[in-house]
């Protein structure tokens, strides 16, 4: 199943992307893509009632906004560092081990919402990845059984204010936690929609112009090595957010280093997780 | 007023402590104190209520469990080296800026609720610090406004695992977000029950021997900085909590450092906030 949420922010129903170009409401299941929901079975619970219940549920226009694909996961771990043509092109070296990091769960935005560059930002940059969903409580887990705990798999834009990140003194989240510096989705694809994970291309455009074309199998930490690490260090609830880094093709690699500003389009996408494109506008407060 | 949970984990209600020996449970006022609790100006509300109400409040018992004074807040934004001897202590610089880091909110636990030492670890350490808790969502807030973001306050003990933090690669939140690592109160103390936030005594002992003792008033940045700050970088949502750093006196400032190990007991305190108390044990799986 491909979930997904729509309407007004901050009012979104749940729904399902049937095709590239037929989505339902599922409203009438009763249940948002909440901790609650991934908690207690809902993906299989939701494909059950699907089957009674799917010819009934109202269509939605292609048009609707689509919110991000599930509601309030607790945290959104990154991973830094993960590919290593991009460690390279930020002049850093390859981490023996998962570099982590937060990003505030306030930055999340649509797939298609606009990117607000932050007042006295001069660095915002892009950075297409694959993101993980946790679909159930990990502490401790063994990698070989991490796969267990993936609910499903989601495109995230892991923008970055490199100033604030780098230029401001300690920590990088000062960088990575901006509003709409989290846009998720179109959808979240269940774990059974994704045949191999360490076989997707990855590709980001910043006004049509190709930044960014990875692949997973470039990963240097893999899906279940992460879920089984970060879980050593902390407990990943159901809905938690894993978004495991991004390939080279950052502006802050480019020679001279580019930035977004207002006006700019970007478009990103990774196989099987459809695409999503932000439009950057100064804010404005 | 003071804000408690009490009752057993993951089902605590909310209470009142109303004196130092006099604690009520306000279950009947119908909200826990959550995000929507805070945005909805539920302590007025509740002050009001309770002055029709609080005479038929059923009294909780003393000996009853404490859990967190508040429900899951968003986000915890801790405060790096915000006391210029804790900075030297860990023979790292006095920031020109302050220094933001996460913990994970599954961190969080009652006051007197058992620290659980990781798997793995050989550096658990502690830190008392005052604990603020964001009242309205604060988006570029100016530092001569940023009182009237503030909720109240509450005692923190800011477990690290030193090694995790420092030795591990990259980012402090590894050493910071372990279960147990985040006991939060006794109690929320509302705004208007603190007089002078930077005039505060906050101390902790292990094992009965003073380690730190120190006073607020010592913050290299103060309260309505840090959330003026912080909100350059990020939105704080209502019920979220900004720890403010921590004094001298860490076990990592000690010649040679001492860490925590099972059985050790821990105590702090806080002037106007109470006091905790944490017993170490090793993490059993």
């Amino acid at each position: 199943m491909k979930l997904i949420r729509f309407g007004e922010a901050g009012k979104e129903k749940p729904g399902i992307q049937v095709t590239d170009d037929k989505r339902i409401d599922v409203s009438a299941f009763g249940e948002d893509y909440t901790e609650d929901f991934f908690t207690n079975n809902g993906i299989n619970r939701l494909a059950q009632w699907l089957e009674i219940h799917g010819q009934e549920c109202p269509v939605v226009s292609n048009e609707t906004r689509l919110g991000p694909p599930l509601l309030k996961p607790s945290k959104i771990v990154c991973i830094g560092l993960n590919y290593t043509d991009h460690a390279a092109e930020s002049n850093m070296q390859v981490p023996v081990e998962p570099i982590l990091f937060f990003k505030s769960t306030t930055a999340i935005v649509g797939p298609n919402d606009d990117l607000i560059i932050p007042k006295n930002s001069t660095k915002t940059d892009w950075e297409v990845e694959l993101a993980v969903v946790i679909g159930k409580r990990a502490s401790y887990v063994k990698e070989s059984e991490a796969e267990d705990y993936i609910a499903g798999y989601l495109l995230h834009n892991d923008y970055s204010e490199r100033h604030f990140q780098l230029e401001r003194v300690g920590q990088w989240v000062k960088g990575k936690s901006c509003d709409t510096f989290a846009p998720l989705g179109p959808w979240l694809a269940t774990k059974d929609e994704i045949k191999d994970v360490n076989n997707l291309r990855l590709w980001l455009t910043v006004n049509g112009k190709m930044m960014q074309d990875g692949n997973t199998s470039n990963l240097i930490f893999k899906v279940p090595m992460l879920i089984a690490y970060i879980s050593q260090f902390m407990t990943l609830l159901p809905g938690d957010i894993i978004t495991t880094g991004t390939p080279a093709g950052v502006g802050l690699g480019m020679k001279p280093p580019v930035y977004l500003k207002a006006g700019d389009v970007v478009e990103l996408g990774i196989d099987g997780l459809g695409s999503s494109k932000q439009a950057a506008k100064n804010y404005e407060g």
